[in-house]
């Protein structure tokens, strides 16, 4: 089996991050994706770095798909669509709410072809409501889901943004376990139905469990103090960067054992889980002081030996070579005849019965125009035709 | 319809966070999710405050579920839990590699009573490996991922970590989408199987497509400069702190024309994205001394005017009462006859066949353990002779 989307088509009308990447991750369980793009491509092929609109972000959000390239502002184009959807089990798309009535592609319009199918809608701010039709980038949402404050500057108060696009690939999540979720529903009902995910909404229900916990009894949103995950356990060794939590009583005996420092077990303010919480300022100021003293890799010995949890903080190229890493084979090293070398990093789940296969990489702009064309059932004049008329793109020669 | 996982059980073994979000997702979603607990209980039931062993961060990590208290170490509290195990579709755990194996609640024994059954196994470093075996923390997986180099001080390089357990939470995305794929392929194939998640496994897969996209080309990890998003757009008003984001020439007109600083237009600098991209700094200074001349309610509303993307950077509380959470729905307020009044998020996916009801809250410790071993087949007399025993667990009356 390549994998337990098997046999589904899925026709995706998204572009830039948290469509594509929820797709890309039904590709990687073996549905057929199909990325219908306009004739000058998804943006995010030209955004960075690389060859043949394939940048570093575009390989990695659009591996095992096809591109068809339509215009979609001409009939040809439209019709062709039209067709491809009689034969699919789901279609996405994350234009502004209204957008996709208006292009005659809404969920009525998408159903009357294909009754039974998912419709899976993904917005910024939700489908009404005054946000609904504004543009969304990601920092949008990192400010108003309260992500941008949790991660605020501990002195100042001056808010932080995260340096990764956390709301638009959350989100990607989000829709992609729902998809599964209606396919599963639709296999026994046999209906279709319409999937609709913001990103608000995605951040908000993600950040709940302990980020925005704080909200969860009225009357007493400001009392209830920061989880205690929230401290920063980065520590600084003689070269470099660690991390080292103790929690537990065993766990903090080990590391008063590992560090030599058998005198903080004496230490009143130490002596339960509850007093190490209240006095983290100054556990946490020992524990550094102990701790730049040695290298890194030296700690990490001595508290491994005391099973007390503790990690290297590796930066991107310390990644590459971290010997866990290479034991989950988390990143594979690929070649392909145009491209060359280029390194993905493999689907996080793994299923028992599904014989792994490396994935095929990201499309060319309508690399797959004319093969889709074909299984539609159009014959080889039909796609010379529209090739000509410019309703397909295909790539150049 | 209760939601699209209705009619499919899943017996959950896991505690903290990685597994009980999970799911909880799932639970949302209809499946009916039986979380097996020890008579201690999930330490989560006692990490902060809240009644009856139901912190605010429990209620929203195990709502929808159904509690069943065994002491697994007793031949009859097994028994119990491998009779329900034949009833299900779904077995879950969280324990350290091996550990489920050493319990007698290995894939193996598992599936000689369910032939069937999806095993979902969510680890923190992998299955195999160094690390396999060392006990973990959600900051270890943001030191060993990448994610607190990502974060580190733009001044000092000091790696940071993020103030929400951004891999737990992720890694239970990543299994609940995972669970929900083995589902949906079973449900073809008839055939069930074995599903890993390791929290390591799904960081790298989730920050890639940008966060870790330097590491895509050989040989060019370095050249590759970080991401355009990845900027801190935090800018502080005459009140409090806004975001805002200008990338198209049209947006950047759009800035231009709202702050009232069309001279910017004619700036050399900031001629094309691409020089706003190099003159960062210099363009988000200029920025900045704008922003603060006014208030954020001022600057949203003529920034809105012109369809420029902006939002206010809301703390917690701010988020509660904001229009658009308001008209997304997105948090819920909720009555519980022994916990009062409480808040949850609704989850984000929306389901059209779904006729939405509000959350079951979150169980006490074994509330639902006489009610289950009824199902399973139990007589009252029975039931009665295990409670005495200690081999299940049911609240102080």
């Amino acid at each position: 089996m390549s994998g337990p989307l098997e046999g589904y088509r899925i026709v995706d009308l998204t572009s830039m991050i948290s469509g594509p990447v929820a797709t890309q991750l039904l590709a990687d369980q073996g549905a057929d994706v199909i990325k219908v793009e306009p004739l000058t491509g998804d943006l995010v092929r030209y955004m960075g770095s690389g060859q043949d609109g394939r940048t570093g972000t575009f390989l990695s959000s659009n591996r095992n798909k096809r591109s068809l390239a339509l215009d979609l502002k001409s009939d040809a184009g439209m019709k062709v669509l039209q067709r491809l959807i009689g034969s699919a089990d789901v279609f996405v798309q994350n234009f502004r709410p209204g957008t996709a009535a208006r292009m005659g592609l809404g969920e009525a319009d998408v159903r009357a072809i294909r009754d039974d199918i998912i419709y899976v809608s993904i917005s910024g701010f939700g489908e009404s409501g005054l946000y609904s039709k504004k543009r969304v980038y990601d920092p949008l949402i990192q400010a108003l889901s309260g992500l941008a404050t949790i991660q605020a500057d501990r002195e100042t108060g001056r808010p932080k943004m995260i340096r990764t696009i956390i709301p638009d690939k959350l989100t990607a999540m989000t829709a992609a376990q729902a998809t599964t979720a209606a396919l599963l529903s639709r296999a026994k009902t046999g209906k279709g139905q319409h999937v609709k995910v913001s990103m608000l909404d995605a951040m908000i229900s993600f950040l709940w469990p302990e980020g925005l916990v704080q909200l969860t009894f009225p009357g007493q949103e400001k009392q209830i103090s920061r989880a205690q995950l929230a401290q920063d356990l980065v520590f600084e060794t003689s070269d470099g960067y660690m991390t080292v939590g103790a929690v537990s009583d065993s766990e903090w005996q080990g590391l008063c054992a590992a560090l030599g420092q058998e005198q903080w077990l004496e230490d009143e303010r130490f002596k339960t889980p509850h007093k190490r919480v209240v006095n983290a300022d100054a556990r946490l100021k020992l524990t550094q002081e102990t701790l730049q003293t040695r290298t890194t890799s030296e700690w990490l010995e001595v508290l491994d030996a005391h099973d007390v949890p503790c990690a290297p903080i590796l930066d991107r190229a310390g990644l590459l070579g971290h010997p866990q890493v290479l034991a989950n084979q988390a990143i594979e090293e690929l070649e392909d005849v145009q491209i060359g070398s280029y390194r993905q990093p493999r689907p996080a789940a793994r299923f028992s019965e599904v014989d792994y296969q490396p994935p095929r990489i990201a499309p060319r702009l309508g690399e797959q125009s004319e093969e889709i064309l074909g299984e539609l059932g159009y014959s080889d004049e039909e796609v010379s035709n529209l090739r000509n008329s410019g309703a397909i793109g295909v790539p150049a020669p």
